[in-house]
């Protein structure tokens, strides 16, 4: 890599972790120049301006192709068995930070809320029958965000203190539900 | 009241419109004492610090008499309706930004989570039997916390854009689910 390409893959990690954790909103640039170290006149260079930088972070998020794998099994499956395996807990809670901290920003929610349809949604649609299962969606979602905000931030006791395995059950057993649902 | 009972209640109500929807973490006091129209020293007089407002503000939420009043009926009807009943969009969203915004502060994260054990989920365990329904008491909550975030915040299709009716049957749905998970 150049020195140029090492600084904005610097400058997009401390973006990401940025953006996901304090909200678009909350962060000034000059935050993030200074936490990867670089002149804040390079994040105009290279990415245009806050919300290009945003941009090109929310490229990186919500890749999840193993989800959408026809060979690695069903989906809810791999959804269930990524979001309770401990080594994964930084993945879930980025993932889940991002969506809470910015889907509902007055500048970015939808951008952010386009890109999570395009990219994991409606590919899961598609294999799940089409748009009569989008309350089944729907409720799947709410299930995997609930369950991350209970375990991750409140960790509130007979669901933070679970072992891996008794979390994967409990999400299971609510993943089940969600797709059971008749309209 | 008096004129200082006045400003002291407006800051207040202000603090609590900015620490729920921006994090304790995000919310300068002079951004507070500039909303309200005051002078930032009176935060200072009144609260003695940011900390201090923070805690006056904490005390007014997660007030939901109804939910532990047992001739109301049960707490899981009347979360139901309380959450679906669309006048009532703005305590469901007040109440889940909150917890989402400030649960997982560094600063005040301890005390957010104290306050919602103490004042809603110590009431609800004893009435649902004890501690051996803690699983079921957390599954409950993340499903009441994933619904809002996607009907609120993500505003997915087959969820946001139902009935106050129909969204009422799938919170329903999802809470029968995480009240008949067997450990």
């Amino acid at each position: 890599m150049t020195k140029a390409e090492i600084t904005r893959e610097k400058l997009l990690e401390t973006a990401c972790e940025a953006f996901w954790h304090r909200g678009y909103a909350n962060v000034p640039l000059r935050d993030i120049s200074k936490a990867a170290g670089v002149d804040v006149a390079l994040i105009a260079r290279y990415f245009g301006s806050k919300r290009g930088l945003f941009e090109a972070a929310l490229e990186t998020a919500f890749d999840w192709p193993e989800m959408l794998d026809a060979d690695a099994g069903s989906p809810m499956d791999v959804a269930i068995t990524k979001f309770s395996a401990p080594e994964t807990d930084a993945d879930e809670t980025s993932a889940t930070r991002m969506i809470l901290m910015n889907a509902a920003d007055p500048e970015v929610g939808e951008i952010v809320r386009a890109a999570f349809q395009e990219k994991l949604l409606d590919p899961l649609l598609v294999r799940m029958g089409g748009d009569q299962s989008a309350p089944n969606l729907a409720m799947f979602i709410a299930v995997f965000l609930g369950a991350s905000v209970v375990r991750q931030s409140l960790r509130l006791p007979g669901m933070a203190d679970q072992s891996a395995q008794d979390y994967a059950r409990q999400l299971r057993h609510l993943v089940d539900a969600a797709l059971s649902f008749k309209v």
